[in-house]
């Protein structure tokens, strides 16, 4: 089944926002087996969006829409296609009931132009918006089996839609009860053009299951994918695919999914250990602590740390003598590594990391721009790790940041496992 | 002038890469007077390019590709388009010569396919590549009056290429010597919708200058664009324009620029004034520090702080005590006043600023989500505000992190005018 995405709206063409419902929606049909030959953005405009659509009839099965199902003048997606198809607009029970018990709850007057959120297709299917009031469509054109996806154009709404409504729907496309089952491995520490290398001969040899490999900033993610018609054996076979995989290159692994991440998982580390963190702080300015601080219920093991920017705050933050800081330099192993002791001691948090070094744009006590030095101070001693990262200010505190995750995950995997 | 744009990358179909040159060229064509009516984005793939320039070809009078420039077999852009408009390949001079410098100083073998990237069409002209070695062509079907441009997609190549070669070409387009001059007013405080309402009248009457509103997370900008034969004149329309808007809602005018930030104007209200900031950071837990970090040069006036997640932490961290924090709570108002003064003294800055409040999921202290309290702790006495935010937890923190920034700007630039 081939298909094809378009975007209506005019804030895409006058390049106010992005197109990211494309790029999403895109990696949600592959992973059903549905290519994507092409995305179109149209503005708010009935005449070059029906020209669009009969383009589209022309060479796909699936015309995916997004965007202009809302209450106001310019949204006509729904009407635009209706008229297209010859379909009359009808309200779905289920969305008209859910749009009046939000307007009687919030006690907010309702206007007319919002009933409009609850039209479908009288031959169509109503799917269910779980974060707005606006009710997607499915319909098949029965004459010349053309499949048409209308969603909403708000990213929040379009992804719970597309997951909760559209993935069933789409299920339905293939060969008796065939499925497509994913499985992410997410790894960091080893770029791309590596993992490939050390896996080519899986890669080369792959059918079913497919692996397909994505780089991301600072990290990169195996995406795993078999088609069967039985749950349990297509499991098995992921499983066999992932004990290879792992045997290779399983020590850059760290957890599972399309959604998790390095802090997620250094967080969860820490709660599964029982064990508290803190940090200091120089060239990422709380850029670290910002991160752990952005996942819910850090709190149980991130208790605070230090922002020491200039070498007067590491001097008197961290209780550090001026005169040998002077010596050592801040950008040195005995600056970072007395930096973590004393956020330790000080906080009395399980394992305090520190970093330091030099983001540019400007050289730093004749180190080159990119040069970090972290250390991370535990409950058995000190360890600490000198990289260069790839130049830009950003990158390299970002860089450094996840460095420094890393480090944290697996020094408290390896105590805590001695531990057990 | 009606144009669109093809980007050509097989990797913006499976959802790979995010389709962000068509964001940008867009906006750069709108200010050049240049309509953008249709984005599509193709693999790489003969057929369906030429099938997607035969569309374009009947509905545009600018047809701007970006990507598949390079030299490997799937780069075809070139190839197809001149197949399409029956142009002979030949190697653009330039091109070929830095093509060859480049593999002769870098010492790297030159392979043969290498010299794809220097071709151009006999009858069209080549625009060099400030940033790459793919030589980017224009060309006008001198029968359909159809122009065509061919831009590199590596978006550090495009954006250098557009600025330096492509803008001079296209303002031949305009009438004998007309130009586009523009101005970016920024502004926080207020929202999109009441800014359009306090300019309604202006935005009606608007011909020469235009005024186009642009809403950015927790900001707006105001685009005027006047279409000018004489810089001079054109400057002081604008200035006319300007001094308009600046009479209602100047006092949430912050800088000028596309690029410039509130972070940005906040460093330099502080580096003028020749004071210093520190900040004892709570729900945002490193956010703010993280974000004043981020500009090369804040350390001269950023020197450090506190991130006091936890009760404990603004105890023993900011010297607060223990029963009296548990008798006010930390979202209340003695609590942030109490921690920017603690934080100033502790780090002897001149201005110190605390955050304090509930990111969620839970609420906290009674309290609902997107509750924050903010503190600043002035040379001349406290100050401090309390801020309810729409939910999401990092909208949340980010929300906050630019009211703080916005906070210290005008207590800084209040102070010194007072000072002076």
């Amino acid at each position: 089944m081939n298909a094809e995405i378009i975007a209506v709206g005019t804030e895409i063409l006058i390049g106010q926002i992005v197109n990211s419902n494309a790029t999403y929606l895109s990696e949600q049909l592959a992973q059903q087996g549905i290519n994507v030959y092409y995305h179109t953005a149209v503005g708010d405009n009935v005449k070059r969006l029906t020209d669009v659509l009969t383009t589209a009839k022309q060479r796909s099965d699936l015309i995916v829409l997004c965007g202009g199902l809302g209450p106001t003048p310019d949204d006509l997606t729904k009407q635009t296609v209706a008229e297209f198809v010859h379909q009359e607009l009808v309200y779905d029970t289920q969305g008209y009931q859910r749009l009046m018990d939000y307007f009687a709850n919030s006690k907010r007057p309702m206007t007319e132009n919002n009933l409009l959120q609850a039209l479908v297709f009288k031959d169509g299917e109503g799917i269910q918006n779980p974060n707005g009031l606006a009710v997607g469509i499915y319909y098949e054109d029965k004459v010349s089996h053309t499949h048409y996806l209308l969603l909403p154009g708000p990213p929040r709404e379009l992804k719970a839609m597309f997951a909760q409504g559209v993935i069933p729907l789409l299920q339905r496309f293939n060969d008796e009860n065939e499925q497509f089952i994913s499985r992410v491995l997410r790894f960091y520490g080893i770029g791309e053009s590596r993992l490939v290398t050390e896996l080519s001969d899986l890669i080369e040899q792959q059918t079913n299951p497919t692996i397909a490999p994505y780089a991301k900033t600072n990290e990169v993610t195996l995406r795993l994918t078999v088609k069967t018609k039985d749950e349990a054996s297509g499991n098995h076979l992921l499983d066999e695919l992932e004990a290879r995989i792992m045997a290779r290159v399983g020590s850059y692994f760290y957890g599972y999914g399309d959604d998790y991440s390095l802090v997620e998982a250094t967080v969860d580390t820490l709660k599964q250990a029982q064990v508290t963190l803190a940090a200091a702080e120089s060239l990422t300015t709380g850029l670290f602590q910002a991160t752990l601080g952005a996942i819910p219920g850090a709190s149980a093991v991130f208790k605070g740390g230090f922002v020491t920017y200039s070498p007067a705050m590491k001097a008197s933050l961290l209780q550090l003598d001026a005169d040998w800081l002077a010596e050592v330099g801040t950008v040195s192993q005995a600056c970072v590594e007395m930096m973590a002791q004393k956020a330790k001691q000080i906080t009395q948090a399980d394992y305090a990391i520190a970093f330091s070094g030099v983001a540019g744009p400007d050289s730093l006590e004749n180190q080159p721009v990119g040069t970090v030095w972290l250390a991370l101070a535990t409950p058995n001693g000190t360890i600490s790790s000198c990289q260069v990262f790839p130049h830009g200010r950003n990158e390299i505190r970002q860089a450094a940041v996840m460095y420094g995750l890393n480090m944290v995950r697996q020094a408290v995997l390896a105590d805590h496992s001695r531990a057990k």
